[in-house]
């Protein structure tokens, strides 16, 4: 278990992905060390490093240079170096080649959802999950009618999280902002 | 309507409560120009200066002298200033000295909750309205527990907001923290 | 006000809007006892009841047979049969006939949301204010960029609500479903 | 990955927990497969199912006999029953004759919650977490206050989720009912 303050940050990426976030990811994606995971969007590397600790092999891209420092540097520190390729390029280029994958994850809020997920239902293997998060409301519904449009039944759950601060007067609670995740299976019938 | 950003504001005073509470607790009264209302723990004044827009008279107490400030401040601005009453003192002893109430909002979170609640009972009027706003899970408790002591049946509801912002790539949504709304009538059967 | 169980209801007609969006809804309104308001979608009458109350008068506009006679059943009950007209037919046509709007309240989820807020905007007064509650993602998105089409500026928010039940050995809280609830004014300098 | 409607339920038992909440518990747990686990309350055996998966060994208690009954069932669907011992029993008089522990789930809001606490953390290995889920107001504040009282630094964390409907005229969120998590760790510089 990771918390929040335990990733390197930088005021130029965004995430990492919140610890209640990236729990609902993991559980939703059963991954195992059989699995190869590509990380869309991997901004502070959260999702990465997580994914990095239970799978094959991870491979995250980022357009965002800082992205792919920053990510680098919590794979240092997280000792997962060897786990993971990182790829500083748009996500429909660093897709197209790419080989088989089982686990999508998709944190970015890019104009090109539409395309990343047809990408991306290329290489997902026949039992492969895809998972999407996101902050804008236009992703929620973009991600849901483009995977419908690829075949899939995607399902949504919006995630409302409050941290207490246990202070001495009481606690009080912190939101987070709101998150949905977008999930789905290639293997509809699974 | 007012929204959150026309209030003056100062760093060392908590508040004011945002736009869709106050809007909550305006309903929750049913405050009318008939009524005498007493604000506790007034903070930047944004429940003072909203039932001073609506009540005959508002009475605003707070023991921090910074709050009482910029309430006074608010009320300038608002053209609201013969409506009010500002009070420097703990809630306690402002109470004592007060007539009768019908109207009595509780804001602020101190321990003194219960002997609060006690000496607003003692001075609400038969139609009178209590309403207690709470950012601590503790005092929620408390304020239920203290209600039913006085032979209230209190309702508790808990609101959380977010807020969107409509940027060029979509709308990002941004939660407040949580607020729990405690309300009780005097009389039961109404 | 009303409590949510003080309204008549039927099975087979969505609403009433929940008391604490009613509470946003008349607060954003800043509804007066000038304003002429239409209530689209008026399904159980729970917002036709509120402004009814308020307001000069209401127009409120179903194509469901059912909901027109609830709503009515509940302006009976609520003695506000003489501020409200009932139109029973689609929002566009019914939209079509009407003279000027104060405040527009759009309810329903339907189809021709784009339509009906342009038909909106061509009656509404210069200081017209034009609210819409959605339980749809998409509505929401909908809503914002017809909006921003008429030259609007739009304001989102979501609302979470919780209502407290007091048992015997604890405070238990139980879930509203989210409410989006878009509000805009003709003049947006306002 | 467990969907909520995979377990047995029954009209007469609470739960299953729901799948995001089963998810951070799981996480926050870090259970592995040499953990001794001990699901107090286990209602319909949401918790237990979970954590059989993944444990050495799970204990579950519950004293009504019809959740004992039907955490069987679910044991027996998922193939399961040779890693759980089924304890229909009041948690306290069961936790007495337990030997060492390292995960406990406490699932149930019964009045003894800080005798229950008292009795796990005789039993709790150095390295032990605990974790509790409360849907009462009252017990998240007496499971931090037993927590601190007992040398705990417990954190908590309310969750509120709202699962879509993916409808032909849109997508509909339906929430559930919000769930505090108190979670802690015997050793509290880990």
């Amino acid at each position: 278990m990771i918390e929040d303050k335990d990733f390197i940050t930088s005021r130029d990426v965004p995430g990492p992905t919140k610890e209640n976030i990236r729990a609902i990811l993991l559980y939703k994606s059963t991954v195992t060390n059989e699995d190869s995971v590509v990380d869309i969007g991997c901004g502070s590397g959260g999702i990465t490093i997580e994914f990095a600790q239970r799978a094959k092999n991870v491979i995250s891209i980022d357009k965002n240079p800082e992205a792919i420092k920053i990510t680098g540097k919590n794979l240092e520190k997280f000792n997962l170096k060897d786990k993971v390729d990182l790829i500083e390029n748009d996500a429909v280029s660093a897709l197209k080649k790419l080989d088989k994958i089982d686990i999508a994850i998709v944190g970015g809020s890019s104009n090109d959802l539409e395309e990343i997920l047809e990408e991306i239902d290329k290489k997902l293997n026949p039992k492969g999950r895809i998972l999407i998060t996101s902050i804008l409301l236009d992703t929620k519904i973009e991600a849901i009618n483009a995977l419908k449009k690829l075949g899939y039944k995607p399902k949504i759950v919006e995630v409302n999280i409050s941290n207490g601060r246990i202070l001495d007067r009481g606690v009080m609670m912190f939101s987070e902002n709101p998150i949905g995740i977008i999930s789905s299976k290639k293997d509809n019938n699974d």
